[in-house]
């Protein structure tokens, strides 16, 4: 009999779909033809990008040269601009403003064949500490409200280029689905005096199954109300509103438990294509406290159709404690 | 510049990406691999699926055997189970119900070849016709509260079979998307005493730059915050909160419409995969009398990725005016 299942957070519901149930060997790979040809973000090509904001230089090379282990840059065809001021103005019953905004590129690694997944966990590491870098100064921008930190790996998760980077897109108001999560947790805190989050970790935790691995300070998880085929949330075990509100040994952590599970990830499903987002609070109001950002990685084994464009609602056909033991048992 | 618009019944925004503007001629299409092989769906294979529900034949031939112009049958591996009760419980603080609901499968031409676009018009009439007549009949049902009309067409948005086909899924709960709509149409009402859609249409027929193509009773437009290239409405001109509240005559104009928009996205986009899905009112509550029906059809052109996955948000890179401009100037 197939299920409905209502998120916690934000009351979508999913179809957990037994009649089309599938497992691991059930979904084709990828096609994965290299893209091949010049690669503009391999070490030694850095004049093909724009300049540098920030770039990690151990041996301390000059900017916008050889030598580094990670650059973040524009992004060289921005979704929103930098420079300019934020006006809204109306056109009869609708509104609009002008695309003010950050889009970067962080560059993972100077190494054209090296992902995230098969880095060494320093590497890592960097990647993680870069987003809050990033998103410290961005915070310092009064016309901006969040920053979406994402991730697209291989082409039909939506990578146009090979070399392992992710992005991050500072935005003047907060998006929605982070909004509605904003609020689910804030009724939830309003009416149990406890964070939602924090429940989900306690449930899972003695559940157990749907937990895929754990460290000290995180999990790893296969969510109740799974969207997609072996979709996995990392999450803090302890309640921090925003991913750069942790102590700096926590990252070393955090990257462990991404690298395990992006690990698992390859081994169970062949290197799939895949995105992932960080679900962060807002910069600022108090309603943020009751956030507790974490990771949501979604493979992309399924094709995402007309059903699921027209009511938000999605039919997964791997219930999530079946990815999870998969997960769990793999090498 | 890039530009942020907000959809102005439920508050979605999206971002009008200039910089990565991209005409017809720069998306790349499908391959279009014929699937190829036995079709269950084709006429003579009537004991390839369940038995219909019901059957437009002209000749009074009998059911589940060649000479029908239509059929509606169930999905043989439906995300939803027409059986049993609905019952609704908690595990922790997770709720979920069984998966109690409709899943059917319309059969729009007993031809191969044939799709909506190329079929004679009143083939196109007799599908809108079953959807109608499917919506009463699921009415009845009181488990169920939603009903929702989907097409995949093309590999890649998500058609497993080439046959022309729609499906049809009926479901206990009004799904987020629709519920935020009928919210958003609501709060609007409350506020102007007026019905948003309406004054969409009014104000789409007055700057006319959006607008693809009209007739008496509907109109065709790439609505201002268009979330993908080419995405377009049909919208009916007088107000009709469900898609089968309207007189009979009206499905012969939807049908001319319909095919005709479907006809300019072909010659423009060279028979584009695309999904579409009408969204109506729900079965019952008055919130649904501000409602408004229509058609959403989405053209499947470029990747949604980890950015719009994480924040509900969409990057579009073709600003609808020129969608506009391409579709309704095309023969």
């Amino acid at each position: 009999m197939p299920e409905l299942r209502k998120d916690p957070i934000h009351g979508r519901w999913v179809i957990i779909s037994t009649e089309r149930s599938r497992r691991p060997s059930d979904f084709t790979p990828e096609e994965r033809k290299p893209i091949g040809g010049f690669c503009p973000l391999c070490e030694g090509n850095e004049d093909r990008t724009p300049p540098e904001i920030i770039a990690y230089r151990e041996n301390g090379t000059p900017p916008n040269s050889p030598g580094w282990t990670l650059r973040v840059v524009p992004n060289k065809f921005p979704a929103l601009r930098i420079e300019g001021d934020l006006n809204r103005e109306g056109d009869g019953i609708y509104d609009k403003m002008n695309g003010i905004g950050a889009h970067e590129v962080v560059i993972e690694t100077p190494r054209h064949a090296e992902t995230l997944a098969t880095m060494p966990l320093k590497g890592v590491e960097y990647v993680l500490l870069a987003y809050r870098d990033r998103m410290i100064d961005l915070r310092n921008d009064q016309r901006l409200r969040y920053i979406l930190v994402f991730k697209n790996h291989g082409v039909s998760a939506g990578a146009s280029l090979e070399h392992s980077h992710s992005q991050l897109i500072a935005l003047p108001i907060v998006p929605r689905r982070v909004a509605e999560e904003m609020d689910g947790a804030k009724k939830y805190f309003n009416y149990k005096d406890r964070c939602v989050f924090c429940d989900i970790i306690r449930q899972e935790l003695q559940q157990k199954s749907r937990l895929i691995v754990e460290n000290k300070s995180f999990l790893s998880i296969a969510p109740f109300a799974s969207r997609f085929p072996f979709e996995t949330w990392i999450l803090p075990k302890t309640h921090y509103p925003g991913f750069d509100h942790m102590e700096s040994p926590l990252y070393e952590q955090a990257a462990q438990i991404l690298s395990d599970t992006l690990k698992r990830m390859n081994r169970v499903l062949d290197d799939p294509p895949y995105n992932y987002v960080i679900h962060t609070s807002s910069f600022s109001g108090p309603e943020s406290e009751h956030y507790h950002w974490h990771f949501e990685i979604m493979p992309k084994l399924t094709k995402v159709a007309g059903f699921e464009w027209g009511t938000g609602f999605y039919i997964n056909p791997t219930p999530p404690e079946e990815a999870a033991e998969y997960m769990r048992e793999v090498k």
